[in-house]
């Protein structure tokens, strides 16, 4: 059963992208297989555990016969649960009506944008930024519209620029996220007002994916739509994996104006009828049991990040941010790449896996560049790797850039 | 967070359909709320424990750390004993890169009609049939082409009038699902082989929908990817929800051509990542430990077929087929009706629930129906109810008929 037949492909695959990092995350197998040593940078999944009460949540569950359907919208305790939990956090007055449990973060995705969009549509989205954003709104006949990030004094900013550039009467819906993949980038109180400005202005409906929301070192996390009038045009991205170390259980929910979750909860119907019942008594758990688990996995993620940033700022060419939350590093390689004599992204890439076994993703796996990008960046995911794993890997690329 | 504001709304959302069938399971929920009794027939779920290999396999993939993410066609052992097994059941010789893991049987729906059917594009599809097809077709922007049954000796065979009228040049696809829902129809030999004629000379691409393959009393499954020219054209969708009683797990399989299933593996990238990691080992050894768990499934289920189908045809104005397989049962009620002077389906369906307790679907929960139809019929499902509710149920029923 081979052959390849693209030509009975629907046309709408030829705009379906993907996440090119799976293919660097092959490439690393691929060279360890060989027996060289590979320091896993470019993951964003975790090597933590699952909390045990979590797995216990779930197990319990299964032997409580909780291996039928649920209803679509995912069952109700864990939507009461998520809808005090998330309201708590965002002063929203939420019910489980405002929520539509999916198998993952991610779905919450493209269930927006076909909720939401028509095709001819302008989406803004970040470029730097989670590449499945522009794959969905072009698979769905969308017209992708990027915006850029700029580097502050201690974190990156958001592009004005570009957003009042790419803008324009045909513009629908904005994708953001704050606590962002690739960089790190946390919008200042004053950004998140600006940018409340800017989507009442321009009438936009917001996706506001907060997958990292609860990884966090410091300070307390804000979301766009805790601010006058973003409630009821915004639908909030919710992830279990990171926050509970459940990237393989296949758990998040979309939040938002109810006009919004049912058609999401309808478009479940279509799509995989429910998530997984036994494992929504799993996050239940997780939300309302007691929090060591997920105090942990911060801990734990809190030792990585400051043993990469500081190796990483002692390396010539390099400067990076000490974001703090999520668990990636956005660090800028220009001056690297002069000094090495480097022109590609997969130049610096291939030779740095090659010559120090560590491996990463570079600012060309997070969407199309803008124009007048300058400077390099790639990105370092501290949450598949030991702190003396980075100390040891990071060491080496250290010496390989002074050499 | 509340507001309608359908306005907002894009526009596929007005095509998007749904499971009826999931207000019949609410109806019934609320009478028996009231104090009520009821029996119900309306649910395709099952009321059977998950096989104890099962979720014993399960729970060990959880404590080896299997909570991380997983390739997003599933894990290599599961694809490559998935194409073992319907390799061998199908007499088709495959292999792990024929396989992609899903969330369920249903995404393989959706997923084959965004790989194949391009807006305009024509589609056949059963009605009565599963009503996703309908709805998958008609919210990505294909033309909803619907054939029927008619009734046969001692089955339902396919209606070739409908396909014949409904065929033409701008047919893409064909949607078949033998081992039939809602009819329980199964295809001879001649007609299978007779239907492969059609989708070649037509030059279409089949999804055969196989989600009742081993839920079987007598006989032999035979799939329409088995006759030549076939096993190139043709998807075929398998799910673990019924064979292992594993329906709220929410894990199936898109088997068929490399061309189709990796652009398939594709769609999980953008849709959902991958399917839960812990879960597929839990069907791994579903599909190759000891099969006492299935087999006591079946056991079960074939009594409740024989209950129900004894006194369903001793009903009068009932006539109701004995099928080899699924567990559903499609009785003519033409008769019934007309004693009782309903001339509609909800008034049949409400006055039994209230009259009886018996609940139960019709022909209206799977589809539009098609001109010239003149002979009512109603679904019994007898996965989530024990024989002897069944006897209970269906002796009330009876006794109401005759009344």
């Amino acid at each position: 059963m081979g052959s390849t037949r693209d030509h009975r492909l629907a046309g709408r695959i030829g705009r379906l992208g993907t996440e090119t990092a799976f293919a660097v995350s092959a490439e690393a197998d691929e060279w360890q297989a060989l027996g060289h040593t590979v320091y896993p940078f470019h993951l964003g999944d975790l090597d933590l555990p699952t909390p045990q009460n979590v797995v216990e949540g779930a197990e319990r569950a299964i032997r409580d016969g909780k291996t039928g359907y649920c209803p679509n919208a995912g069952i109700m305790p864990l939507r009461e649960a998520l809808a005090a939990d998330v309201g708590g956090s965002h002063g929203l007055s939420l019910g489980p009506e405002n929520v539509a449990i999916e198998p993952g973060g991610k779905p919450v995705i493209g269930k927006f944008v076909l909720a939401l969009m028509d095709p001819g549509d302008e989406v803004l989205y970040p470029s730097p930024g989670y590449p499945i954003y522009e794959s969905q709104i072009e698979f769905h006949g969308g017209v992708a519209k990027p915006y850029g990030y700029v580097p502050g004094a201690d974190d990156f900013e958001l592009d004005w620029d570009s957003l009042e550039r790419q803008v324009s009467p045909h513009t629908r819906l904005l994708l953001f996220n704050n606590l962002q993949n690739p960089t790190g980038a946390e919008s200042s109180p004053e950004e998140l007002e600006r940018l409340a400005g800017f989507v009442l202005a321009h009438d936009l409906l917001v996706l506001s994916d907060e997958a990292y929301w609860d990884i966090r070192y410091a300070g307390t996390s804000r979301s766009l739509a805790s601010l006058p009038g973003m409630a009821e045009r915004t639908v909030i991205l919710y992830t279990f994996s990171k926050k509970f170390a459940m990237t393989g259980w296949r758990l998040g929910a979309a939040i938002g104006p109810r006009w919004i979750v049912d058609v999401i909860a309808r478009l479940n119907v279509n799509d995989e009828s429910c998530s997984n019942h036994f494992v929504q008594y799993g996050a239940l758990e997780g939300l309302t049991g007691e929090q060591s688990g997920p105090r942990e996995i911060v801990r734990v993620l809190r030792e990585r990040r400051d043993a990469a940033v500081d190796i990483l700022t002692t390396i010539p060419g390099v400067t990076c941010y000490r974001p703090d939350a999520t668990f990636y590093l956005y660090p800028e390689v220009t001056g690297l790449m002069e000094h090495k004599g480097f022109t590609s992204y997969e130049q610096l890439r291939r030779t740095a896996l090659e010559e120090t076994g560590v491996s990463f993703c570079t600012r060309l796996h997070f969407g199309r560049e803008l124009p007048g990008e300058e400077r390099r960046y790639v990105r370092f995911a501290y949450s598949g790797i030991s702190t003396e794993r980075i100390e040891e890997g990071l060491g080496r690329l250290k010496a390989w850039a002074e050499a």
